[in-house]
């Protein structure tokens, strides 16, 4: 019997400690990829893929004790030298190698030419060698800010009040959703995966008040979009004791704000390796669904096509219109029309034609759908009613608002879609870990 | 148009802003569901349920403006009064209500006593109702626990240097798993559920070192059991350049660390409510398989009936031994038998038989499987090879291989399993927000 104690400081380096500053000049030990080799003849440089960026490691003929020739990309190395400064290093520092130890090598050559700086290659061969092509350092930093943006959603709620939850994806059918739902067979009886957490928050908010969840959503939908996955990650909360849709809406803007600013903040390095602006979240436009199509259809002389729905496009100029007119990056659009909304949002006592409801648009498009939902429990039976459902699979959700539920909402936001639009790429594929479409179900 | 700005403050507080102690005798005003009325004549308390505990209001006859036989339990409410302090009152303090306006009432009587203290009703019945019988105080709590689990583990990785991922939890099927994956029509391709990240999590590592999720994770097997869900949320983390499995157990003693740090600090309420005492982690015991099979079977005098697997029994037992022993709370078990450990496992180059892989045990269950893996391409065919698997759908998974991955190890952690035994219940449903098992597909 040994006993383990945590964590130990280990004897190889990391980035950050390297740069630390006061060991210039010392013996240090590090690991890492072979990212590239530049062989300059009696010099080489060897560049090492740390997980915090790229490393310079200097081979000298005569001073480094080992063969070059041995050495080949994508060996994971452990390098012993003198760490010097250098103004031609990625990092500013470089490491001249006494020593190499190889840790471990590949069996082929790699499949593509992942140590460019941009990777010019179609999104297609990317996808297919997605744990390749994302050792090169541009393609990993979405995933990397990717992070920042779920990490501000729990820590700005977590200060919120809001209590985290999991709640299941595996599910009996319900009169609710239909054709876009997968079906899956749970032990002889037929089952789907959830589109949404919907009906669990909303439950939940009779528990806790404020509830959120970061988890996946599957959705059986036949679009072949840039813009439609699958299987996505859902950023969801819902929250009680709303004095109207107008708090998820402040709400949301705050988790804007206080997320842009971690990433200003945490995730500089990346932020500079992509060169983004960060958008602007001070101050989030809100207009009426009818509003703005009345001012963008003025504006640029498109006719309204669909009085009930925002086309694609519409949503681009509106976010056009955002920006041009109010130096916007984000806007709400309040309002939908109600046939374009579940049953259970809730309607405008003022003209029932219109919900209570909202999207945010970004950089023109949809990220979120969000709006306050009915909590009376006869009013829920009543929309359901008129919409033709029945109570199938859904005793559950509606036992939650028969004993009793604040008034409350929430709103929904597409992880990927969000930050595809933060790198400013224009395929969710892009800002999509392992994307499932309909053609692609692996790797 | 209008702009959002943010969250603005509201007039109503919530509990730690009424015990910040600076405001007794003042006005205040707040929210809350009417948990339980106890009317004594011409006085009334009526405790309200918030997010962070019960709060009592008092109702005077002829100081307080409104009807006592108007309000019922279940309404939510907003209460109006003067704060003061009360020795009675749960959290110290009492509202004199003034005034009360009823936002919602329920539609019919609540169907479990949620109000008492200890809610004596049959699991079977508290998951029926779950989302009701959540309401209670205690009952609650667990998942609050839970939270404060989830956040440790992601607050803590984060802080050691690891990535969070997302990876898809719909895949094709491939050679491993088998019998107990759940399978799904995906657009009339076969496909299955995931009963695991590993795959992605090991490709994960070629790009960013380390990595992490917390996600649902499925398994069809067929157990009706007391520890066995068909859907739980794993705790996943896998890291490379490690000098062995050691390195595992180092970072998972750590996350326990931080996290019984985290609950006692944050949680320090909840903790109280179920009067938990919380496990030691400070230094925790590892011991061999083979070794420790035999002290326990010596130490109680059990037979040892399979020697290369451990029954529920012996894992009770190996925790009895180590409390008994070590005074330990968790008990790493290492070196388990190769033909019981998955083909990417790494065999003990000293005794094949063996992998340098580990169970985490605590208070007598199996929270956590882990271990160092195969990295190199030609083994990790060969240990395919050797179990008559083909490399059907894992060419993905094979090729970060194939193109070099460092060595590395890595672990899934049972959320609710962990939950479980820190709460001390023997159901893992009874730490499950909506378990799915055999027979439960609702709520």
């Amino acid at each position: 019997m040994e006993f383990v104690t945590g964590v130990r400081k280990k004897d190889t380096l990391e980035l950050n400690e390297l740069l630390a500053g006061d060991i210039i000049d010392e013996h240090v030990k590090v690991n890492g990829a072979v990212h590239a080799i530049r062989d300059m003849g009696t010099v080489a440089f060897i560049i090492l893929r740390k997980r915090e960026g790229l490393l310079q490691c200097v081979f000298e003929e005569g001073v480094s004790k080992f063969n070059l020739k041995d050495l080949k990309e994508a060996d994971t190395v452990e390098v012993t030298g003198i760490l010097a400064e250098s103004d031609k290093a990625p990092a500013g520092i470089e490491i001249r190698i006494e020593d190499v130890i190889i840790l471990s090598g590949p069996a082929e050559p790699m499949p593509l030419p992942i140590a460019k700086w941009k990777l010019n290659t179609s999104l297609e061969a990317k996808l297919n060698y997605r744990p390749i092509s994302l050792r090169n350092i541009r393609e990993r930093v979405t995933f990397k800010l990717q992070e920042g943006i779920v990490r501000g959603f729990r820590d700005f709620l977590y200060g919120e009040g809001f209590t985290e939850i999991h709640t299941p994806k595996i599910g009996a059918k319900s009169a609710e959703g239909g054709a876009n739902l997968f079906k899956l067979d749970y032990f002889h009886r037929p089952a789907i995966l959830q589109q949404s957490p919907q009906f669990y928050k909303q439950m939940m908010v009779g528990v806790f008040d404020r509830v959120f969840e970061t988890a996946p959503v599957f959705r059986a939908e036949k679009h072949n979009t840039k813009r439609h996955l699958n299987e996505y990650t859902s950023l969801d909360f819902e929250m009680g004791y709303i004095g109207g849709f107008e708090d998820i809406m402040a709400m949301e803007t705050g988790f804007l704000q206080y997320t842009m600013e971690l990433l200003e903040k945490t995730y500089a390095g990346e932020l500079k390796i992509l060169e983004i602006e960060l958008p602007k979240a001070k101050e989030i436009p809100s207009v009426r669904f009818d509003e703005i199509k009345k001012l963008v259809s003025e504006k640029y002389g498109r006719k309204m096509r669909n009085p009930f729905d925002l086309e694609p496009e519409e949503e681009q100029l509106i976010s056009q219109y955002a920006k041009e007119e109010w130096d916007a990056d984000f806007v709400f659009v309040t309002h939908y029309p109600s046939k374009k909304r579940p049953f259970y949002a809730m309607d405008d006592p003022e003209d029932t034609n219109y919900t209570l409801s909202f999207d945010l648009l970004f950089r023109g498009m949809e990220i979120t759908t969000g709006g306050q939902r009915v909590h009376d429990y006869h009013e829920l039976l009543k929309k359901m009613e008129a919409r033709g459902m029945t109570e199938e699979g859904m005793e559950q959700y509606l036992s939650a608002f028969k004993y009793g539920m604040p008034p409350h909402g929430g709103l929904g936001i597409g992880l990927e879609r969000l930050t595809m639009k933060l790198i400013e790429e224009d395929n969710v594929r892009e800002a999509t870990l392992f994307p499932r479409d309909l053609s692609r179900l692996e790797p």
